[in-house]
């Protein structure tokens, strides 16, 4: 249940509908937007709407059927948008997020960091903490690529994503992160969802590998319930039976996503097929479908990048795409 | 082993060719074009390609590795264009096909067949033969469905797709049909694949919810190595763990089919997602990923349909689908 | 809706209930048992229990609720066992169904079929028609080897289980054949289905690699509906995401099939998992769940198999499978 | 490449060994068992074995093809048998865990214990951290939960399993736990996997949902190149289309974890269907299988679980599935 109070509702108001939340052994979760306070009632709770519409201040009280509370269209129904570093998620303008999947050298971050900028990127995306199938594989830069990360920073002004695997680093990442980036393996890390929740830094959210697009839902409902309202949802391609590409990538979760959550909404083509050839046209198709930004892998040599090689555009391919995607925005109506 | 003639090639040196390819116990496939006359040579075969190229009028001769021979880009490297009444399907050209899932009765597919005209609409899509999970469903109108379609026709000068589900319905349909539909349950029926591949009408070949992109290549060589080079590849979406949508439409088959055949491609986003708001979304991004056509279910009164309302465009929402179309074939230089 | 006649109904009163029956626009499936007489109603009925309950010689009526009619254990609550050749499938007794994938050649089948028999099999198992997913694949020898397998049952006595790939060889093949094999790709073929639906010839069903538990039941319904009540059904593996083996074998689909129909359920590990090593655990394990038996390929010669050669058992790990599930057998209380 | 030493080699041989490894740039795992000490080389290596043969002490070089090190049989040939409480896991007998789902109070932790214990059970099960797919679904206990399993050891003196979600949760959960477990959704939870790796409690690492089973063998590799070498491999179902049951028990996979592994396999039945009546009969499948023992849900009240009740069996379901566990275990050679 979802209480929404009117735009005037006075501190005494809203502190008289808490009050009668707790009464009745729920919890609530109060959220201040620019117009008005609504309140979600968390609990499974069968209780009469009557007693609260009653309460001088409330407007109006919504039932929320879905599981999924904070993130659904019911309890809030114009889109979220997040602003990081001037550029806004989730509005008109399409955002391109891109950068090697890992952090290599600081020569190569820096290098492919003000090419990107020069394109006109504002956030670039690289991995410090490289989660691997093998422990015999690269994991990344750890702490020196961090320390990349900043200078990179400090020299171009581009916003970063990077990703955080585990609770223990959400304080040494965030430290550089702009948006914290919660891999596909970690979608149901729910320790480390609540953790970030607990933090007012965006995340951006991977679906994971197996999971429905209400799992992604539910994971979402973990970081907005410990407070943090800067969620970023992300299609990255599921696992199914076809074996050409590493993923098979769910385009119609995008409008569904969309249709069901106010919050923002990222396709990852790169990882959502795992072949170079294809990354383009899926990235274009899914801002077609009304994703709100692209997050793509680009290395300045993909055929000696250290991981994901085989899907990392070059520049020149991801040029292309930019002039593409400038052409396709035109023609519905969005900007980039 | 594809042999390719040199254009000026005559009928003598044809048969030289076919004469080598018996003695070395290998079967050809051939294949005359506007231009130049191509042999497939079919087999296992470790054959040495000199013993081909010393023959006068061989231009070159190529080893096919992949699987899938007469349907590949090595086969075939320009774009197969079918035409159909005057319509183009794989040229630059978009073609949408669209009509009910079922012929209901012979006032409703007159009704929408002359309102899909007014719009545009070339070829009329209606089936008459409904292939079922259950058999207490209704399984379609069957001769008396054809006999609707026939008067549609003659009426209104549409090309009429409409699906054929058993070797013996062949002939039956055929002289209806202006493109058989082969139904994603049939994609892997072998005697029914090589009875539509001997006749001489457009296919349109549905990839099973089961089966790889490379699956759905070796069913169209069914229909190709039995004379019929007339085959159109359909992606409708597969099965997956996702329980939102009917199936899981994958974006990614479209430009992976594109690179790897020569064939058509037409996309159906009304199977493959199984949700009326999630068709225009994804029909629009199969446009854009490269797909050359759509095949769509549109109603006149969806929520009265037999069969797949829930999946059916009503008129507003195909009328607002073909304008966007407009605008995105404009954007990605491709015509409507 | 089921209408279960007391045991010494009169013909009479069963033609009053089936008179009732068309009164209301439904239609009747009559199934005449040794002991009495069950009717089925056909058609998405609200009728009034009460209607039938008034008529003499009504003993209950029962509604059945799951889409699945008669083949459901709401229809008929006792195990239907299917004799054939002296042999009994589904009761409790364990049938192993044996044999080479496909038939390669006259000697061939003979040497097996000698070898089998020896060991103690009753059913002989071989393809003359074989779908395969390549066109230029070996397509199995189909009339000659069907006059093998003739010669084989003239020889040995063995009954015989091959597939039937298409509604115009159903005769052909019915023949020889003691059971139709109806393969994963043909599931949902319901021309075929409706076809060997009108014999009375037993049919083993396999189900579709990407078919849920209920729609091999729904297929299963194609083929009760047309009058043939001796249908098998047949676990063999489904497509998922894992690579190492060709199929999943689905485990649980054994006791839920058990559970929800009164059909017999035989399990083929050798399709259903694809490795030779794996055929055993899993076929014993299918056992133990409750399948009334195997399907399972058996070669003298794996190494030199036309077809399926890696998935085939030779004889002396046969001979060792048999006695393992002797053993087995004995200690779940069943016989072999 | 694995290095395996004489029996009465020294340390000055094993020293030289490790000498010449980093020479090469390469890194060693070095595992001393008690009759031999085996050198892994890890990092990817066309070192020739010849450099390591000429070493006194080498007994021989291994070359290890797949991409699992250490939990290949490759590297080792016997199975890992691992002893707690007296109860040896991956040896002859078989190992039954038991228990609720959750620990909801003391009082019934207790009670479910005492008689799980005069049943035979030695290792008792119960999760005190619960991962949810929703962040408002019951939690566990957590601390509370632990100091109640403390104190039923001390009553029973049986071992307990249970989950541990979190790295900053494993010395606290490690005092009193047994075995760890680590569940399905934390297969790639790689910081979780290293923080386990480098204690030397038994850790029973479940396959994600999602996950192949070469990468379950990769996660498992994860602890046992930090040193832990007491791994048991859990199969729990995976996710299909299939709909009646929760997942899809992959029955295969025993099989081929044993035959690619040397380490335990324990198969779960209660998520691998998550139906009551499933799991008797898929975990006696289990045992055929080759599994080396069952974890299973059992409750004194099912319908009043606060978690996974629908597949939890009560205890006369839980003591027929023992007494055919015996029946069975008697006939393959295996004692319980």
């Amino acid at each position: 249940m979802v209480i929404v109070m009117k735009p005037n509702s006075t501190l005494k108001e809203i502190s008289e509908v808490l009050k009668k939340i707790k009464e009745l052994g729920l919890k609530p979760h109060v959220s201040k937007g620019k117009e008005r306070t609504i309140i979600g009632v968390i609990g499974r709770s069968n209780a009469n709407p009557e007693l609260f519409e009653a309460i001088n201040g409330v407007e109006k009280v919504v039932r929320i059927l879905s599981p999924f509370k904070l993130s659904s269209r019911e309890f809030k129904n114009e889109n979220t948008v997040i602003k990081i570093n001037g550029v806004e998620i989730g509005g008109n303008k399409i955002v391109v997020m891109a950068g090697p999947c890992a952090i290599e050298s600081r020569e190569q971050i820096l290098e492919i960091a003000h090419t990107l900028k020069e394109m006109g990127v504002k956030i670039l995306r690289g991995g410090a903490y490289k989660p691997r199938t093998s422990p015999y594989s690269f994991q990344g830069l750890k702490e020196k690529g961090l320390e990349y990360l900043e200078e990179v920073k400090k020299e171009t002004g581009l916003a970063v994503i990077t990703e955080v695997m585990s609770s223990e680093d959400v304080e040494k990442v965030g430290r550089v992160a702009d948006i914290f980036q919660i891999g596909a393996r970690n979608m149901q890390n729910f320790p480390l969802l609540e953790t970030v929740g607990k933090t007012d830094k965006p995340v951006l959210l991977k679906r994971g590998m197996m999971a429905t697009v209400e799992e992604l839902l539910m994971s979402a409902e973990y970081i907005l319930s410990n407070g943090n309202q800067r969620v970023i949802l992300c299609e990255r391609g599921i696992r199914t039976f076809e074996k050409y590409t590493r993923n098979t990538f769910d385009i119609s979760a995008i409008p569904l996503l969309k249709k069901l959550s106010h919050l923002p909404v990222i396709a990852d083509p790169s990882h959502g097929t795992g072949i170079r050839e294809l990354v383009s046209p899926v990235g274009k198709s899914a801002i077609v479908s009304g994703a709100d930004g692209l997050l793509i892998e680009v290395h300045q040599d993909p055929s000696n990048a250290i991981s994901d090689g085989f899907q990392s555009l070059d520049l020149p391919m991801f040029s292309k795409l930019l002039s593409e995607l400038r052409a396709i925005c035109n023609a519905i109506g969005r900007e980039i």
